[in-house]
């Protein structure tokens, strides 16, 4: 295990380790000349060059800004098919249900995903990893929930395993619980608890359970009662929640202890408190706003209040073409309201959280050696720039996994 | 003068060559299993693979979608200094008066940039024209308007004639009058006129003059004074109007025949009409609306009431910070309301017309051979995507600038 000294660091930025609440988000660490001691995948020190220890290697970055590498704590990476006609349909006025009509909608994505082999699966989702990671995402999150069944949910969690096996980077799986049967229901809640859930644990397919709580996918009481499945089988929990109605979503998240509740467009006063009041991380999702028009998270007063906000890309092919988790830390900064140094907490140590990560997302002694080197020495160009990566080299365990010419 | 075949054309979409209007945006003309035929910078031909002419040299593209080169009609990609400070503070709540005050602003830039050299500012633009050109514009306009004199000003666009004899596509310069002085602006207007309109003119420094006409800036009277001494001294006119208040600068531009008006934020159904009665090109530039949270153009409106629509990226450090013409398209979709063969049509033919120049943006016999290749067979991807680049080849005058691997 060679020790590798990073120097050539102009400005290093970090958030606090741990998940931040409210104005602590604003928080950051800033040395200025810095240096950054790497051994194996893990940071060793962190402080100014001139009193930095001695290293068998050391790499200049050039004078540059460096910042912690981004989570991505939401994303559908693996799908097949596509939503082009859908997009072009929509923007030309087409209702939604008139597109469902057409064969199109989600119900397409999950025909093309269950007629692709998980082989398929995960050389189309690869790519997709690798311009996020391109983008600064060094962990990033992979639902499955366009299965049109239990054996092509599991195929979809196998698809993003072995995306991941090819991938210089984490990918954290979850089992979505997206889309209900149209008839059936309860049997279909009865075998996702005793079925679908107890393979996933047993086989180690995903590391937590996500359902789709709202008036057009699951209730409350069955959303209540998945969460209860994956809690007995030792999965952790995560919710999409008040897209677009706050049936009680949030409320549940929050009481039950999960992860992170995801989505939030329509939360109001009632579980913007719930949150702050709460361990249970708020993720936003500025990509659907923009591709999709529909309002934002109310992010601003979910930070005003006190809760923990995490920013995910929600990269799928329907509601976010998102393929940049910087664009999405920009977005949050533009169509949500949060300050730089907030937005860089929301896709660092805010994000890790979202996922049950403690071990990721600053820059100190005993993280993880995932860290990005920007093009310029001013960290402000990460949530800034728009429609370029600003992003020069991204390090993953130490270990270059980009790194564009000077 | 050596002929190239490109074959591998799963489908190439093109608008109808010239300015297109109102409805006439969506058509486009659509061959499947194309190919095209390039002497030297042309194109000489388009058509059915099977049907191709024999050439010297042949270059298969992989089965991928092929659209014209975009056009970038609206930039101010020279300049010095950044403004990342105001960007923090305008997010933190900091109003713009405060950050005039503090010395940040637009005349912040005005100082960087009077304090750099012509061959620092070519040096600092140059890699923002190279990022427009990765994300697809093979013709790219910039405007002085950062001088704190006639003397930066000239220096200004020397800047871009250097940064132009760098790059591999077309640079069109503009002298934009951009901020009266604080006093003795009738004498500044009559030596705009008489001193360095003839100046610019008789050096061949830019191609048009663009004037801010704005309740702030130049008014109406102000600005006619100034397009037509450039209509003297054979320079073309455009307009920046609109952007806060409809004072006439619109109805102005469509009186004297201007190339195109720009910005149109707050244009009303009077500034519609005289652009859907005219041949003044409609600029709506969405970076600005995203970066700064301001009203969109009415740029469906135009459309649907039959003017000729652009759409450019405003590249510029206060107000859109957006180095991708490709995502300008994309939010010309997403924020203005424009079908992605609008938006196509609106960043190739349409933007052409904005800069006076009728020999691109169609891939038709005759045209200059600025084209791209894009990852994907569907061209709709180009509106699509967000936040990777959808292009995998940029071709210039017939020659490959960018090419990814397949």
């Amino acid at each position: 295990m060679t020790d590798t000294l990073y120097t050539g660091i102009s400005l290093l930025v970090t958030p606090h380790p741990g998940p931040q609440r409210g104005r602590a988000m604003r928080e950051l660490t800033v040395l200025e000349d810095a240096a950054l001691l790497v051994s194996g995948e893990r940071i060793r020190w962190v402080g100014h060059r001139a009193d930095a220890p001695g290293a068998a290697n050391e790499r200049d970055l050039g004078g540059v800004a460096v910042v912690p590498g981004l989570v991505d704590p939401h994303t559908h990476a693996v799908w097949a098919g596509d939503r082009l006609a859908d997009f072009e349909a929509r923007v030309e006025g087409v209702p939604y249900e008139t597109l469902l009509a057409r064969g199109g909608g989600i119900r397409s994505t999950m025909r093309a995903t269950a007629a692709a082999s998980e082989e398929e699966l995960a050389r189309l989702a690869l790519p997709r990893l690798e311009a996020l990671q391109h983008s600064g995402a060094t962990t990033i999150e992979v639902k499955s929930g366009y299965g049109l069944d239990f054996d092509a949910e599991l195929r979809m969690l196998q698809a993003a395993y072995f995306a991941e096996t090819e991938f210089v980077g984490d990918v954290v799986r979850t089992l979505l619980v997206h889309v209900p049967p149209t008839e059936g229901r309860a049997e279909y809640v009865r075998a996702v608890c005793e079925e679908l859930i107890p393979e996933v644990a047993e086989d180690n397919l995903a590391q937590a359970v996500d359902v789709f709580c709202e008036k057009e996918a699951f209730s409350v009481a069955e959303t209540r009662a998945i969460l209860e499945a994956a809690r007995v089988y030792g999965l952790a929990t995560k919710l999409h929640a008040d897209q677009f109605h706050a049936i009680g979503g949030t409320e549940l998240a929050c009481e039950v202890g999960a992860l992170s509740v995801d989505h939030l467009e329509a939360s109001g006063p009632a579980q913007i408190a719930a949150l702050a009041a709460s361990s249970t991380v708020a993720t936003v999702l500025p990509g659907v706003t923009l591709h999709l028009g529909l309002p934002t998270a109310p992010a601003r007063a979910l930070v005003d209040a006190g809760a923990c906000v995490a920013v995910g890309t929600d990269l799928n092919p329907g509601s976010s073409p998102v393929f940049s988790s910087q664009l999405a830390l920009a977005l949050a900064v533009r169509l949500c309201g949060l300050t730089p140094a907030e937005a860089l907490t929301a896709c660092t140590v805010n994000a890790a959280a979202a996922l049950g990560l403690s071990d990721r997302g600053a820059l100190v002694p005993g993280a993880r050696a995932d860290f990005l080197a920007l093009h310029s020495a001013d960290w402000r160009d990460l949530a800034y720039t728009l429609g370029v990566s600003p992003v020069r080299g991204v390090y993953v365990g130490g270990q270059p996994v980009k790194e564009t010419p000077l």
